[in-house]
């Protein structure tokens, strides 16, 4: 991945060089590319080589990558540190990353419009852009930023919350699946409904697992500042019904998901393992 | 326009109805829309409806509009005034406003990509999508907000800030005459490049009218502050040839972007006109 995305960043050396620098420095900065795995498991289940679905890979994680440079910014979260490093408005400066994040996403939809290692069939194009920005905007991410800027300090009972995260981070890691299954040239309902089956209750899970790391974790390990969200009155699983209820719910949420499985017998085996090491994660 | 833009806006009152409003507020407050002008007058000039192009339209004013909104937060130019009325993270906030913009530029893909009422042609959609980002990105409008914050303070010569309107504004206005004629089934080579003559000009004709008006307008006519450029330092053609010699420019460009209008005989009467209040507006 680390690969595949520097090849689709524009290059550091062309003109406006700091941008470019400042976006490779944001998105080539690890990270544990979570939603691109998710691509590459559901390609395999699907049937499809890892190679045809690499640059819709790339255009999630460019979009994930905008995302947080944004939220780091003072105006959203006011993080100094990601990923082990100097957030990009601290690396650089404020203005250079609003620009990076918006570059960044223009660049998630230029690669999905002309990245010749897609299928080159337009519809199946359209099809990913379609549902890139759906899940990107105010009904996905930038919607469940929104109702979290708007919940801080404020009282949520355990539906609003997952509705939040739902759109906050539940969109772009149900896409990641969707997309994925959206490369196959003749896409059958039924797969992509066990498949939505499957990435709803992991995409659930995988925030309250953020949120329990948030409490339970260790900032060296996690490259970011633990408490963040207690010290922010953010509404979470742990601070609405309590850790081991929070876990239980986890637990719960990762059967679910591994049951909307069966029907692909051997072939969901990536998807299985990388469920399992997604929930089980302690960064 | 504000009828086509208001219907393709999410609704005020759906969740996130804080963010809804703020991206009606942003994108419905007027404006010349000058590149949806672009874009209704070039699809008259090669014979298609302007229903046709409508939701191309549409996109174009939603990336402008995503574009004035991030440059006019504290961390980029700090405007108060846009349009005569306050800038987006003054009447809601800062951390909203930079929502607005992301969500802004996710619908103008999404547009692009769905609305019923564009060429249904998959292949035309993604010509679309592939002109708008590289307009956008950091090749176009993007780049250009970064060479111009690079360059604030520091003495440019006039190729370089040519080079950075040609981004900055001239590849949005560009890419509104390419995408009207993209919308033709099987667009022309030759139709393509003569347009490409007329709005190259035209975008740097606009951008050095307006920089003239920051020195010689009215702030209430504009709805803007006014003498902003030069407070900040900003390059520009009146700051670094004079008022006349930009007039001059101005006029020299104007009759070269009607020249390549003269393949187009009577049919270019409507980018004739739109080209001559351009360069003659007061605000």
């Amino acid at each position: 991945m680390e690969l595949a995305l520097a090849a689709r960043l524009p290059p550091a050396d062309a003109i406006p060089g700091r941008l470019h620098q400042a976006m490779r420095y944001s998105v080539l900065g690890g990270g544990k590319r979570v939603r691109a795995a998710l691509v590459f498991a559901t390609a395999r289940t699907v049937g499809l080589t890892e190679s045809t679905v690499e640059a819709a890979a790339c255009a999630i994680e460019l979009v994930h990558a905008y995302s947080l440079v944004h939220d780091d910014l003072p105006a959203m979260d006011d993080d100094d540190l990601r990923r082990g490093r100097p957030t990009c408005h601290k690396a650089y400066d404020e203005a250079t990353a609003l620009l990076v994040g918006d570059a960044l996403q223009t660049l998630a939809f230029q690669v999905l419009a002309g990245d010749p290692s897609l299928p080159s069939s337009p519809a199946i194009r359209l099809r990913l852009i379609a549902l890139l920005a759906e899940a990107s905007g105010t009904a996905g991410m930038a919607g469940g930023q929104a109702v979290d800027l708007a919940a801080q300090g404020r009282r949520l009972d355990l539906a609003q919350v997952e509705d939040m995260h739902a759109r906050k981070t539940g969109a772009l890691i149900r896409v990641s699946v969707l997309m994925a299954a959206a490369c196959v040239a003749s896409a059958d309902p039924a797969v992509t409904a066990a498949l939505t089956d499957f990435a709803n209750p992991i995409g659930l899970a995988f925030q309250i697992q953020d949120d329990l790391l948030d409490v339970l974790g260790d900032a060296s390990t996690l490259g970011k500042a633990t408490g963040a969200d207690q010290a922010r009155s953010k509404p979470t699983h742990p601070s609405i019904i309590g850790i081991e209820a929070s876990q239980a719910r986890v637990r719960l949420l990762h059967d679910q998901a591994l049951a909307a499985l069966v029907p692909f017998g051997l072939r969901a085996e990536p998807l299985r393992s990388l469920a399992d090491w997604l929930l089980n994660r302690s960064f």
